[in-house]
């Protein structure tokens, strides 16, 4: 029961890297919005792998289908099932893991968990879990379009280098590339648009919620709204943001240390957060394992095609988990006073 | 419908700051766990104000009641409903702020979504519906304490210091007192005794869970797991914990730079996390902001009693929301495999 | 965890017959409906037992306090608590029935499913418990009011008797109770004013989330819409409504023995459905069944006040039922469709 | 928002009659059940059409692939993705309905809702949807017979004729269909082998749960448990059903007037229910209804191959949905006391 997010806007993931395709159903995407699968493909192509020398060489075609809810190019209400078959599948390259675990990996977690598992790779653990995301969060994405809402996200932070310095980044890659060692980083997210008053007091804080979205992200280890870990060594008289008029008689805050959420409700500003990525665990160095079948400490040596870095292909998928997000709060919104109720009824 | 969290053990809080009561009903509960009003009391007196200088000086009762689901002493799995009654209210402390929004406080945002609110005070954003929090976590950490799982938070550090070497944090409090400023801090958590392969693979990972629960208290702006942020600036030959068979033959790690979950799921070794809580936004210095019924920029001082720093009571409302996550993800884990179902029923 | 009912508009019930209370949290009722004890209490009182020979001589005061939002006569959007504390409960009367099912009763479901039970009585399926239905409920009819929707239930049958022919139901249930016997009956229930288009079309049918809500109801064995039951038995020229264009340009239906929904989406014309209660179990004649503490076949005769017929209360817990299930259909029906959503928003 | 049923084993249904394919998720069935696509396809036959003259002449291969979530012929815990491409479509057949719409179906409905739809045939509301339910009842049919649970569901009555009375059903279909004319009739289903203490004591119950289950298929229009609508008319002393001891000193009940359920729980004899279905809207004879393009009233007359009667196909979707709800209540039922937790986990 792990594979449905959302409460209005649902999104149903499924599949396995090795098995014949991945794809995800989107429930509740509301009749009339303009949609095809060219719209669906535009981001997935952005999560590609092969892309250049610091994402995988595997060609992946991810050519998306539409099997149920359009008609004559828009939604119809109706659940959208879209599906990417798998088509570099190569499963001779994995069965050096069957019994041995991955350092970093959920091989240890799934026999854990399930008394077994698909052993031909990262199964539903895989990065290619991330195209049922990518494609639900295009459709998200369209939605806020229609809002005047938009998500923009980026990698800030490559190893310990600000990623807006290519050169530096370029050359610790490369360094790190010829260590047979893989590097971390931080996504960047900034949501623009948002109406004040979307998320909830309690539980359904929207950045509860936006937290939860990013750390279901494989790799993900921390997350931040604003200001962040930062607020803990800040004073409240440098956190508080001031509320002020502007020229034009709208309400508006001085700063934006908040990202954007107060007591969990939007604020009217700018939400901004932030993920942490850990280094890719696929490296080519030799690693301390176990060997489940002989019951022996072993050494394992990862070989086959991995990033070294995670970052720039999470990029998109911390957008459409964002957009997700703020898609099933616009949702939850709706009903939340009764003048608006009326309005919408009368 | 902000108010549920959980699955399967779901946690439904009420109340008001300055309502008649605060109050919670857990439902799913197991029948027949040992439970009184007494094991309610004791975790939430951990998060009773006038504790010390640097708590408020209010005096609240904080007297729970069980209203339905426990019979001669034992749970009986129907909901356990509890209730709080407020106290100390003195509402005319807060009648200053009914048009004037305190920055960094959630009155702006539930105007916006709700287009009024209970003026005279935080509320549902008010520390005290964290009550709601800490009763059903009781009865959390009592069901994990029959599994053999303890749940344990503390505050880490205290503006930039470190928690423990308290003659510094004293000094450092006291300065903010004097200043009429307030601090921000971290709180860790490290939960151990939970078997490998609580959690899920995509959506529900437990790390995930874990995020929306603790970023669901008001006041925290970041949450980690593990190595947390600092994994962006590690290595994977670094970050990656090598697997081991220990003496008695059983399969653990060397590291636990993962904090204990690997690809969503619980790996059998301690789970850590830490939250980031901003600075109490209430404090005594002016500060800039608009009165909404005069549509004019103002200046607010805000009165009252107010704790200088959140973390000390905070701590027990993160361990928690982390006990209950547990017991969540301990009940959904129970179906995961056949083997474990036929064990069950045969 | 069985207590929480609806997606939107969620009503969480707790609170046994012997126990301190019986209450309800309405969560994700919207801000700005004016409410005031006094609108709950006249629908509870509806429900109360005393009223008439046919129904118990206990003396109930059953009156309902609101313990969370609401705010100066409206609610604020934030969950509301309400409760009911229990007066008359003379547990004495109920000691015989500790280790010997009652027929008809859930004692023994609720020993094979917990392990042990409160014995002193129903518990928490006495019907105590609906209370907590018809005070959110009453909060329902509220929203429903301000649009226009009306819900009217009534008892249609007393046994095989019309129940509008009083003085043969007068007659039958005299011979009854002189019987020390019990009788079953019909609810129906009207609702008037529903817009077009409210329910899916697959799981989440207006009908089929109806027909739970209905046969949740204690002593609730069949459920039925529009010509139910003798659907089966008709033929398809006579069991279609026809449509056609009303004087005003409206299209309308020439007979509805759909009963209002189509497809499982309300089609704008008088939703119609029907519950077929049992006559109640607790009956002074000699019973036959077990006593599972000396493993012996018994018999038991049930003492105490009981009402020989439970239509005339629970029509009141019908028409709650369905009014809380018109409002979750409403809320949900308001993303169905982009236009009413930019409609909304801009 | 309408396409996913059961708390624990997660059902997602999609497609449409003249999309590309329909398809199911079913998310939450534990790892290490056999399954194969042949266990599948052995339901899903029982459901095609063209397998006697009194169901419609199309030819559907319906071959169902499963996408994911099996490994070497077992489930591995993680979603199944199910799919049936949409083979014989012919949508030439259904453009004289593009504005008219069909009495008894949901085609009114639809444009209701969501402003329009896909006017090709009936879309979500097409019998073809139940393909999506009967892959998913064929898993949950393998979990229940691991656990020696059954279930079996029946046609009882054809019009007001018993089903068993093969000739006089004959008869009387054939002069319906000689009048293009259609029959409604009533589905029994059967399960035997329910441990008692499944369902839980108020909105979760399992009746309450099968009959949502059961009215969320198209065409039903009542449900009823054990004795039904005939409770209405019955006396307390004949209905309650006395307990007894039996020989092997187990409790039993001398009686099943409650159909396995007491107050919302299985109670160990056989569960049984009824759904009546209304009979097949689509008929050749002329129908009045109204033409939205031209706003007339009109006259259809709908062509193509329809069932006469639906009971027949429909069978194995009630069986289907029971036994999902079976499933799902048999999870939940897991962490109902603190025993069965602790011998789970120790």
């Amino acid at each position: 029961m792990s594979s449905t997010y959302g409460r209005f806007f649902q999104v149903t993931s499924w599949g396995e890297s090795h098995g014949k395709a991945v794809g995800v159903v989107v429930d509740g995407c509301p009749a009339g919005l303009p949609l095809t699968e060219a719209d669906i493909q535009t981001l997935l192509d952005r999560r590609k792998p092969g892309q250049n020398k610091y994402t995988t060489a595997r060609k992946e075609g991810d050519e998306v289908q539409i099997l149920s809810g359009t008609f004559e190019g828009k939604t119809t209400g109706t659940p959208i099932s879209m599906v990417v078959f798998n088509q570099d599948q190569r499963s001779r390259d994995y069965s050096a893991i069957m019994d041995v675990y991955r350092p970093g990996h959920a091989d240890y977690t799934f026999d854990a968990k399930y008394g077994f598992r698909d052993y031909r790779g990262g199964g539903r653990s895989s990065g290619r879990e991330t195209i049922a995301r990518v494609a639900a969060g295009a459709i998200a994405e369209k939605i806020l379009g229609e809002l005047g809402v938009t998500v923009r996200a980026y990698a800030s932070r490559i190893g310990g280098i600000d990623a807006s310095d290519t050169e530096a980044v370029q050359a610790f890659l490369d360094q790190k590339i010829a260590e047979q060692d893989s590097v971390g980083g931080i996504v960047e997210c900034r949501i623009t648009g948002v109406p004040a008053g979307l998320g909830d007091p309690v539980f359904e804080k929207l950045d509860a919620n936006l937290a939860k979205a990013i750390m279901s992200i494989g790799a993900v280890k921390g997350v931040e709204i604003g200001d962040g870990f930062a607020v803990a060594e800040a004073c409240g008289s440098e956190n508080n943001d001031a509320f002020r008029y502007d020229e034009e008689g709208k309400i508006c805050k001085k700063t934006n240390h908040a990202g954007g959420i107060l007591g969990g409700m939007s604020d009217g500003s700018e939400i901004i957060l932030r993920a942490a990525f850990k280094p890719t665990p696929s490296i080519a160095q030799p690693q301390e394992t176990v060997n489940r079948a002989t019951g022996e400490n072993v050494e394992i040596q990862i070989k086959g095609r991995h990033d070294p870095i995670v970052v720039n292909r999470a990029v998109v998928v911390v957008e459409s988990m964002a957009a997700i997000t703020i898609v099933d709060a616009l949702f939850a919104n709706m009903h939340s006073n009764m003048d608006g109720i009326l309005r919408y009824y009368r």
